[in-house]
């Protein structure tokens, strides 16, 4: 006497969202139930756009961010500053600057990041694509936008040793203390980094 | 300035994963990230799970769960007891009580529950088709298994008195607390009724 469904199609869908990382069985039923109360069209459109999503995106090849054309929106976007390339690890990380709205200039995604334990080294990284890119000409800046971790830092100072031979400046994003913390609850480290590389106090925030 | 997708495809699907409930922009992305990873057949029977199960899914005549056919798989099923009907409020329900594997018997889906707050009442839910069900003959017994709430006693009580001309065995399901908690935080109510309906302790469990 097992758990049965009253639908073999229901089962079918609900296995499928269940496959979803952070989605359990009984979160797949909420979801699917909530499609079968929405309208024809509004589920053909979620379904559509998945498959169409997954049959049509490509790499940008200047970026290698996702895109549906050969350029990407962003490295195709003639408002945005090609001259400044921030280098992330993953599209996520595009998505996290973008929503910033701090950044107005292109990006460069590595797909991954330096990690020995993991066997990832530079040559599975889009790492010789920033060189070529830097040797091209017309980029001034390279902004280095990884994660504050030994892998990122791994990585930050390898594609900096890459660079070195090219009239390019490198920079880091900064690392201290978050907006809203407290200084009693800041761990020692980023407290004695956030003191080494204070910064002129403008009078702005 | 605003945040810029590099495809207008991963927009879309972003933005229709974030119409889920549950679900943001953020959880949606990571989604769509994750089937982008996954191979394309994996995909594509996620989007077609879907688009199919609105399309062709129904409700079964007899007890109006989510069904195939005609008549759903559990309705259908010759190996369930068809003369000991669970009235429940919706499909999660059936679902919830399935999940139990305590229950050989078949359902009624009301699709609701008496609520005069939401407009809600008895011509609005499967009541008739249940009365009709019971009047047809070969069900025994009628189990009420609706929430322990105002709305789920008053549907209670009025699927009882329609119930109450016809011969046949109406129960609803035991309130009592809950199996693991401790005596002195259950609330008062809860622990009053399952003092009146203390069963005769047969040194089962």
């Amino acid at each position: 006497m097992n758990q049965q469904y009253p639908s073999l199609l229901l089962e079918r869908a609900v296995g499928e969202f269940s496959k979803l990382p952070g989605i359990g069985r009984k979160t797949a039923m909420r979801l699917v139930l909530h499609l079968l109360k929405q309208d024809d069209a509004m589920v053909e459109n979620f379904g559509n756009a998945i498959v169409t999503l997954k049959r049509e995106v490509k790499y940008c090849k200047v970026c290698h961010n996702l895109s549906d054309t050969e350029v990407c929106l962003i490295c195709d976007n003639p408002k945005r500053d090609a001259s400044t390339v921030c280098v992330v690890e993953s599209v996520r990380d595009v998505m996290a600057v973008e929503a910033t709205q701090q950044f107005n200039g292109v990006y460069h995604v590595l797909g991954g990041i330096i990690s020995p334990m993991d066997g990832i080294g530079p040559s599975d990284l889009e790492i010789e694509s920033l060189v070529e890119r830097v040797k091209a000409g017309g980029v001034k800046e390279v902004i280095l936008a990884l994660s504050s971790t030994m892998e990122g830092d791994t990585t930050n100072f390898y594609i900096f040793r890459k660079l070195a031979p090219y009239d390019v400046k490198i920079s880091v994003i900064a690392r201290g203390i978050s907006i809203g913390d407290e200084l009693q609850y800041t761990d020692e480290v980023t407290l004695g980094r956030s003191i080494v590389n204070r910064t002129l106090f403008t009078g702005n925030v």
